[in-house]
């Protein structure tokens, strides 16, 4: 499985700083790859809050049921997420799976199991082994750290080609506290609700609906506006952890607090930041593509049009053979099943208005925008022309290797 | 634009039988591709009446606007397609294309414009020209042939690596009917009411209302059945034109006469060996996937399940890498938003049990399988459940050749 980095790979990673009482560590158990880190393991200290927001499959993963049970009482002490197994579809065996990694961890941190959260990723539908992990959870807690968020991040992969980390820092108050997220994510990439695997970390101190609040809207924007392929995962998890070591925020009753505002940015740009780093390692990606609705019925409307065209195999092949095809965006448009006046429609590709009212603009000259379409970064805009809806959703293109990866991705 | 035969192709085209009162010609004009076909004509005798089904897209082409017009008085005397340029978002040019076309074979024919149908397929948001067809139509009225129906399904053709004819007979009224079709389509298929470009002819005698309400039953599960890449086109068309030449079927009142069964069914059976013809000649398809959804919640949730798996990348790709990676359609399943329940599904591939009570079957061993999946045809039934409703679909797989077909298209 290994893979060579994808070309919209951010040049620069974040230097991560630690938060106050959380502690990672990674080890390879050799559940599916061979000298590869594939468990990881962070720690959280007593206190600790948690707000999650989990796929809307209705054929979710086992580690997925556990979760939301786990979310009805807010509190976390300990995550345990692998990489190579999704532990979906797998019935009582699952069950068994994830109950058995609880135990494990509740005996070595003296928590209880509804506060250990657990994500697994990858092969649908083959049993998994509690042994791996259970026999690696004490080496993992013996030698977590404050630091290894590189390794963390690492140890949740599956095709990912770089690990997607993100840190913010935001006055909450009156004092300064740190986001920190690391996210995978490659291919079955169309969240409902959340993308594949996603863990926010802070030193904030916010209740348990204050944080799911926050939560929850950020995700709108970000994760829930990326695809990769159209195809929402049995195991989509966003988690948000906040350890309240920063005493920050004390006494806030409602996440609409305006002392919360410069928090809920914070944590909004930071989704949005490991979006499209999922976004930009879509399987077999060159082209990041932006897609810009206005003036749609609705905001939800603008969002349905946006994912139309962001799914379309035309636009998207058309795109990978950097053809400025905009026929095929009129398409998509026009299938999303959404309002929209044929003869009202504007759109423009790199900035360049290519359609309005019903035909190719006049001044539009292909060769204009050919060096747009030879680009990493590919914007397309739409103005439907109706209304005052607006989303903007991120895609990447159809190439060949999307197929080599996923003709083979088990074998 | 040459394509080797898709290997999925029928090995035996039917001889078309002609139909009393219908004659064909086909040139090549010269609109997009050289020497090759690319403009039908199909001339109706007086009296032939006409039903439609046209894309659902919110930004359809002129023709189809126009058959749109056309179909309100349900009478025809011409049909005319040219391949290579979809006259759709096209503006006035557009509108002012068709009408030169109609204009021109009313002239030749002595009938109104509105019994001129009319069709294009092939790039969008081109301007076209109506010259090549105009200055074509002469010579065609008179070289038009009731045999040529061989011609006139290679003239529509695109991308279509096959032409696509099927004949039916049927009594009617105590006579026999004929029924031909000839259709185009191998990309942008998800039709919405229709599919790409299908011409029905047939010599009954039946008034447009019930012509119409046959049609339309006929097209839900066939043409509506199949995709190939989830992208509703904004061309589909399917005309049926009855010449009532046979006198069969006089006195007619509804279209639920009993004395219309026979019609009806092989109706339904033409439309169905069409639409699978499409869906054989998907753009880069090696194998036709047919999927059988049961246990429902309702038909219409049968067949959005059954739509969701067909167009899933993922599920795509696997069958193309020859690999019975069940698990994706569990996610698709999950995906559809339609209800499912997790442990009640029971999945199976070439007839055999993969998956059911929430897991892998027990007795299930993958290299059963492995001589189905590496077939030409691939069958897929999944029981939700959960109620009676059933629908079958049927797409092909996603390979390279998409990719290399769509990447390319326009240049």
């Amino acid at each position: 499985m290994a893979h060579v980095v994808s070309p919209l790979a951010p040049t620069l990673f974040p230097d991560m700083p630690e938060i106050a009482g959380v502690a990672l560590a990674a080890a390879a158990t050799g559940i599916r790859y061979k000298n590869r880190v594939d468990v990881l393991l962070a720690i959280m200290p007593k206190g600790t809050t948690v707000a999650g927001c989990l796929t809307n499959s209705k054929s979710r993963s086992a580690p997925v049921d556990w979760c939301a049970d786990g979310l009805k009482q807010g509190r976390a002490r300990a995550l345990v997420v692998n990489a190579g197994n999704a532990n979906a579809f797998t019935g009582k065996a699952g069950v068994a799976t994830v109950k058995a990694v609880a135990k494990a961890a509740t005996q070595l941190l003296g928590c209880i199991q509804a506060e250990v959260f657990q994500a697994s990723t990858g092969v649908i539908g083959e049993p998994m082994n509690p042994a791996p992990i259970v026999n690696a959870l004490p080496e993992l807690v013996k030698s977590a750290s404050a630091s290894s968020w590189n390794m963390a991040a690492n140890a949740i992969m599956t095709t990912d080609t770089f690990a997607k980390m993100a840190t913010v820092k935001a006055k909450l108050g009156g004092k300064t506290v740190t986001i920190n997220g690391i996210a995978k994510g490659s291919g079955m990439i169309a969240p409902d609700m959340a993308t594949m695997l996603v863990f926010i970390f802070t030193d904030a101190a916010l209740p348990p609906k204050i944080l799911q609040a926050l939560l929850t809207k950020a995700v709108n924007p970000s994760f829930n506006c990326i695809t990769v392929d159209g195809d929402t995962s049995t195991s989509d998890t966003v988690l948000l952890f906040a350890t309240g070591a920063s005493l920050a925020s004390k006494g806030l009753k409602s996440a609409a607090d305006a002392r919360l505002k410069p928090f809920a940015k914070a944590l909004d740009s930071l989704c949005l930041d490991l979006a499209l780093q999922v976004a930009r390692d879509g399987e077999g990606a060159e082209k990041l593509i932006e897609i810009k609705i206005t003036g749609a019925e609705s905001d939800k409307a603008a969002h349905k049009i946006g994912m139309t065209i962001a799914n379309s195999p035309l636009v998207k092949t058309a795109i990978a053979g950097e053809d400025a095809n905009w026929g095929r965006i009129v398409m998509a448009i026009g299938k999303s099943g959404e309002k929209a006046i044929r003869d009202k429609l504007r759109i423009k590709i790199g900035g360049v208005l290519v359609a309005a009212k019903g035909m190719k603009d006049q001044r539009y000259n292909e060769a204009d925008i050919m060096p747009h379409m030879k680009g990493r970064d590919i914007k397309i805009e739409a103005d439907i022309g109706v209304g005052k809806g607006k989303a903007c959703v991120w895609t990447c293109d159809l190439t060949h290797r999307y197929i080599d990866i996923n003709g083979s991705y088990r074998s």
